[in-house]
């Protein structure tokens, strides 16, 4: 059975009281919820994290070595500045991949860049909450 | 019942031939039948076009108008220099979700610039052929 | 007789229905229909030409050698990267105005650029469809 | 009656002696002059400003507040730096039209930077001294 | 009455014995005890934190939530890169008052740059510990 | 006695009429009679000047010289490129404050670039009228 | 025996009329004429081919793969932006001899820049319609 | 006898295990261990240090001032961002050596940018672990 | 007998009392009476002019076309901006040397940016009040 | 009969034992031999130089003058920064062809720019060895 | 036993009485005597050059291939932008440690970029003298 | 009795023959013969040096400390890249001033940029042959 971890960064626990014209008013605990259900139908585990500090998600992070398959991550803030985080990500040797709720690409010029893009396999940007279940079919679907 | 169009450009006819160590090994012509078939599961219609022409991409883009209610587009090369195609896209006012087979933040670094990407609803890459499925599934999944 | 050759490009076809708090609610045809009545008053033959396709525009503007007097241009998207309509226009070696409907100095940075502006006569942005007029009554009074 | 205040900036007094072969043999007078002659066809009625000093330039627009219908301006050297005579025209909030009578574009690259272009309603450039008569046309058509 | 919470972010805490030349000989107590005093005589209820940690730093303004009416924060070194933080003022709709005890125009370039400084309300900056002191006076004088 | 010359730039005679929903609906004359009476209540001597002209503006400062012990400065548009204002500023060698009414780092990116921020004691920036007087009860407050 | 395929991009066949004193004065039958000629005396298969549609040069050169052994090409304008023939290139997996007629790096400074180059197997620029033959001699000389 | 406070940051824990290629298979034990014995050799006292949290590190330097006469730190990817981290080292006044185990110079190109190196007494890069080594001697030798 | 035009910018009636340590203790009259003297020894006729405001330099420059032979300028801050300067001095069509104090090279970057030193026919910069007197010897010496 | 001087700079001398994966397995002696034998077929005079002092190959360029017809270099490392060079070649007055074994564009970033390429006639780069024999048949076919 | 070659470049004979601020009072004989003796200790024969010549070092450099074990190398001013010496480093392909005596991140801008800092193995930068030394114990250690 | 050492760099030697239309007709001896000749006039003693080496003009200038008391240079080419000449100049201490013929700032891009003009006294651009003799009397007036 595989294994995958959610990581959700910097205030994303504020889902759906955060501006929620971007980000909808769905709160952490109904995405949870539905990544859960979705994990349920496809046969995957799921462990979820949520933190608001860069050092915790790291030491979460490199605690998953050997116990995950695959790592679906929304830094937040943390996207664009975390180097600490890509080194992390890089010493895991897992897939990864990178889910924005919002266009990243639609918003302020420095959200288009992300520090983690080029070693992830592959990036989910503006699909919503959907995307981190697009993330988690594409885990259940890989070999 | 949903209309969706789907739109792939320069090169994207190359599939399966054309560094499949990037791209996979899988064809056109399956990417097509994968995402025929998804549609008929979601009660989606849709509509496939292929051209290495910017000016006979436009032309198809422009017909849509009135005919359909999302459009999924792989631009190729296009995406990075086409602001013709971006003319296009934001004339229709239609949600356009971005789809790209390989990681493009991993490449080249030209490659991570997209001129349609600030006005699309959102765009996944990395994820292989099933990046256009996911599209297809956000589509038919929103309201 | 002057003749003048008025050439629109990519989805200038559209005109009136795309973005009409941009663009204005008149259509290519109102365009061209006024066009036709000035150049009748000014004495100027005209030649109208619109494709969404750099290939069929180039091709258009080379025949034109030695047949007009003067082009009068609106390149859409291609105003920003098309070095390889640059390249006719020079080959030409017939007086250019460059024409926007909008203005193209308060739109997307990318749009400030245009890579035909050094190598014409000059250029008109901003004016609606009007520009194409004043460019008309200049190459009319012209000596 | 519609009221026209058009402004010259520095150095365009010297007009007709100064780089003829790039602004031509007429000198301010003439162009004052044809612009006079084009207002009293058009039913509209001129002022006219020239000054080289950007104090006085604010001052005198500043001044037409309520007493003009739009400006018509070519700021000269001031195009590519005067941020305070951007905020004259801002804080106006009358319609301007930008004209330079040589191609901007054409020239050194840092006069094709202008700071009041997105701003303006609309820009002329390199088409010489009828460039002010093309916007005094524009104003009279405007509604 | 209202409530404005004020955060001081990392090194904040060194204050008096940090680089006095540059911040002054007097500590984060005489600071804070200051900031309370002019609460006092303004009658605006005060609540002080400080810390060296980013996520802390979150944590704290995400539960200041529907208990403050405005936020004056240092954020320290993290107003330079702290996307996070930015986020989370973002998220909070609250007005927010930068302040900078010295002038970060005059020091490393790096130091203009401020990450927060678009979505405060305003910002001051080399006033030394009184700028604190001016930002409650501002949100003590607002409606 | 302190004595203080508080100079605004071009434009500044516009409070009140410009853009309201930025600057507010209070006057120059508001502003400087809030000056004088702060200035009153703290026992400093207040020299105002306003001037659209750089030139008077510096010649107004050499003026100052051996004359006040303090400026507060908020040059309009000069901000973004009067090399010359800040020579004067520099040569006068007394501390300054730079105040600004909106918000410059929310507004368009160039003026968040001043050119004598570095060289002022500090600056206010989006406080609106208060800036001035949080100015004045620094100067009044240093030793 | 070894087959070549030699593309012209767009406004190639404009050669001996356009610019001449850049260009010279042969047209585009004498190019091809020297080019064959060469092919003979070398033993090597010519296939040549010119479009001023970038698209058409992308379905010539996909439809080369597997019938020729290098590609000499001279992309006239696309050479700055086409990302599109720079992916067919790449698709295709044959050596490219990149070729300019006159000195790209002693024109416009965005000339100095191809998007192929750096996936060309070499690039001959400034030696006049010589640079083809030489391209082929050096086809005709690999092993 | 001298001290000498020895920083890792985030991602040094998993030395041994990360990407061993680039930073050899010896982990975080036996490097410190390699520490400890060169301290002892040389008379110098040794403190050590990990932690993936630029709170923690922070928290942990600004206790050691007065304590320690030296600081080698390894910031991990905070090398590249940490302006906090930067503050708190100029804040101790203590001479600091920036050691990294690879080469940052022949890696991705931001990791060429330090934020600390400009104030460090100097920097160790790409030697391995004996980087740390030759700082220690360093720290050792100075009088 | 040569006339020479002597035109200093803002700030220059300042020299003497100005930054001492940077430009020396002579004012502008002891300049302006070492440029007399030497003009006499000379044969050459000298006018001077200094003003803060870039309106009357502009003014001044016009008037002086056809009577005078060469300029020499040290435009003060004004070097760094003022394209209306530039304007002038273009049309003037006469020699131009251009002449600093200090050495601009040694102070702030942007101070290295002259907007008129390629325009002119040289510069000396750096070497005091001299600098003006070897300007005059070289106009002197021209044939 | 012509003339040709043929330059080779730094590190030339290595040829076959440098980095064969890019330069090839022959020497200099061999590509010096090929050089000769081809000049000998085309009935030119060959003279060859190569050294790794920037000075003698400056030297050597300025002693050719009036004794030979064109230049062949490969200036090696110097290419990208001797603009003393550059000033060499342009003080010759000769044709040059600039060659480069390996293809400059598909290597570090620094390598694709030139500082004699637009001065050159043209540039061979990528061809290996043969690029000198093309530049020689250049010179021999230039008229 | 290793054989390692010292190379100092352009201005290191002046080490002692050059800047001794910031290089120290030891001249180039102390250093090389320090080097030797440790060379002494460690079993490692030292070869020492110093030259102000490019074209010298890159001479010594080539004649060392294949006599030397590994490289430590200061290169002055060269390290800045001698792309010859890089390339000579490149074809030796031995291990480089690249030494600073003070610390160029510490100093003007341009400092902070090596040409050859990619290619080597290691850096050490700002340790005085001392850097030598631990680059030799560093040849030494390794396998 | 002052000593002046005057330096021409690479290409001085050319002096006449170079590009008279920019250098002038006279050559490197009449301009060192006019330096001794105004030497002999102000009681300066004079040594001349050219050569196209830059190790040998680092050599020279080495070997003048303690024997001149002001060195007047003309870097040539090297005047835009050689750290390694800054960095004798530097440890010198000598004034220096810096002289071009030619006006640098009218000329390519990259001649604008000297990598001395920093360190130097002063720098006299454009004025001749006569700029030596300038440079000449201002360090024969110093004190």
């Amino acid at each position: 059975m595989k294994r995958i971890l959610v990581v959700n960064g910097p205030n994303l626990n504020l889902l759906g009281s955060r501006e929620p014209e971007i980000y909808g008013s769905e709160g952490l605990k109904d995405l949870e919820e539905r990544i859960i259900a979705r994990g349920a139908e496809l046969g995957v585990e799921i462990e979820l994290f949520q933190s608001n500090s860069e050092g915790e998600i790291i030491d979460k992070l490199q605690s998953a070595s050997g116990k995950c398959d695959g790592i679906i991550i929304n830094p937040g803030g943390l996207t664009h500045y975390s180097v600490s985080l890509r080194d992390t990500l890089l010493a895991l040797k897992l897939p990864v991949i990178e889910v924005h709720i919002s266009n990243i690409y639609a918003r302020e010029e420095f959200r288009a860049k992300s520090v983690i893009a080029d070693i992830a396999l592959g990036q989910i940007s503006g699909l919503g909450l959907s995307g981190y279940l697009y993330a988690l079919d594409h885990f259940a679907s890989m070999k």
